[in-house]
């Protein structure tokens, strides 16, 4: 299988020729569209929504992501591998709080002008999903192409999310690092680092939260924290939307302690 | 196949990730989209959008309709076999009247703990999409699971919709069950109960319409009647939203009646 | 392959049952979606971005495209032949700017009512995509259907685009032939067109825009042109919409000429 994630939106047919691009070197692929409407310049949302959904994909299976705001300057392409999956996407700190989760992550700085033996080049300056990283994957998939081939190991943009950390007091620290159509806030902070601490509370800007565990559970406008169907700390509003209502915004800090 | 329909949106991964998990157990089968914007509180409309689309799907179809404001909480989910097709979703309504429709609908309540030997069980509070539905209609399309395996019989939730009825003075009595992005409004009433009418006129509130053949004998900002491509009675506006227009709402009644 | 291309959005599942019409004569065929998001009384868009695309696609490709404003009244199907590949469409302007680009596309008009051996027929008068188009792209796609069997040759309506030319001074003509999401400007010149001149700069309106090689050379906020990825001439802002800020319309003229 091989994933798209990017901000491309479908109103255009950029995505319908990306796709083209891949089933000519690779037919009766899956192409699975996980999102096309990561904000434009928020890479690392693109990231983690991938580590989100990653559990849910096979071995083998190869995840293109291109939120690309620095198309046509001198940013890198980077290959990811880790844990039996393959991650493409621009150096932009998209795959950072993946390398930083796993420290089995290998990554190696994509060389173009090394892909001429898969008939792969730059044709144009500003859409590599479709010249590079598309096709990329297709070869890659179709095991024409080894990850060891893509160019010399590098060090991964780190980017702007961080993973979630224990302090010594057991406060667990995260941020705010996707919100959903629905207005969900979903953060950093994974269902493990939660279970370590009796009665948990959840703390956002001035507000407090008590885990529950399912929306159901709350009552119409009231908010409630939970762990989510990825296995991530959710903030949620029964009936509405949480982001708008606690005008929290993206990288908001989320901290997670016992109650008193 | 297998079609979806869901209140997921397209903005996040959420649709991607439930193809992902059908995929990973059937290969190679055809995964349609038929919406994924259906209002979150209106169960029944995506239940209609299921009826008048079925006609187009060949025998042995499966299809997947997640709208679900209770996840979570203890509502069942709920099989239907209607004229060899296989319909899941949850018991809210949503094929309520798909099941009034055909008498020979049968109706089975999921028995998600009985399901372990397909290797599903409820992993997550709050995605029964992707965890039980979604897996599940990957193995009744592979055959590798009978519809009379899945539960006891059951009564499904009418829901909010009733099939359209001829009263006793041939007048035909339905309810606005969808509204569609161009704001036509496409109601209960079918083909056949409107072609037994003499100089059929349809009323709306305190407005009349007359029947028209197609869109195209409308001028300009008129508002039609005609019967669309699925078969049943639709409102339009020439040029314009008729929801908009009539302000009209999901579940306003519609009559059918004779001109004078 | 098989591309769709409408103004049917995704949030009703129009697009799902036309999928499914052609899934049930031809199994396992990619259909891809360009987008379904062309402006419902602008069919000309719709086939300015077919002239974009189709170079991504292989020989055989069968393209379908449904912008129609007029279904149900009397204007005709037309299939073209261009450069190996197909192109099915109303005869409404759409397929226009690509046959006079051509000057080796040959037209015919489908005669729906000879397609009884292909059982394709009217069956409603308002979803022609669904009962007619997409079922005869699955038969050419399938090869059970000639080209030549369609209908006789035909003269397209060639709509409101016409080709950009080059007038006696060295100065290119063209038109805006698409709007995209993030506002960018796509003209009918092409890259050839420009090439040919030296030092050139677009003219839209008063303004006049510079030639740079890639987004990524503009200062924030500064508008720019370039030749985009798909090799035509387009106005661009740097982190914003061009046609909100320079409150350009489709169809808006369009000069390269010499700097002086």
């Amino acid at each position: 299988m091989i994933t798209l994630t990017t901000d491309f939106g479908t109103r255009d047919p950029y995505v319908g020729v990306m796709k083209a691009a891949m089933l000519q070197r690779l037919d009766r692929i899956d192409i699975i569209d996980l999102t096309h409407e990561v904000a434009p310049f928020r890479p690392e949302e693109a990231g983690f929504w991938l580590q989100c959904c990653r559990a849910h994909f096979p071995d083998g299976s190869v995840h293109v992501a291109v939120v690309d705001p620095g198309v046509g300057t001198e940013r890198a392409l980077l290959a990811v591998r880790s844990q039996r999956q393959l991650f493409l996407a621009p150096d932009n700190g998209l795959l950072g709080l993946l390398c930083q989760t796993d420290p089995c992550a290998e990554t190696r700085r994509i060389e173009v002008a090394a892909l001429t033996p898969w008939r792969i080049a730059t044709r144009s300056a500003t859409f590599h999903g479709r010249d590079i990283l598309g096709p990329l994957a297709a070869e890659l998939a179709a095991a024409r192409c080894q990850f060891e081939q893509l160019g010399p190991p590098a060090q991964p943009d780190p980017g702007r999310l961080e993973p979630a950390r224990r302090l010594a007091d057991g406060t667990v620290k995260g941020v705010v690092a996707a919100i959903d159509r629905y207005g969900n806030l979903l953060t950093t902070v994974d269902a493990g680092l939660v279970a370590a601490l009796p009665r948990p509370q959840v703390h956002l800007g001035q507000r407090q939260f008590d885990l529950v565990r399912t929306y159901g559970e709350a009552t119409a406008g009231a908010y409630v924290a939970l762990i989510n169907s990825f296995g991530v700390l959710e903030i949620a509003r029964s009936g509405g939307s949480a982001a708008a209502g606690l005008a929290a915004e993206w990288g908001a800090n989320v901290t997670v302690a016992s109650k008193r």
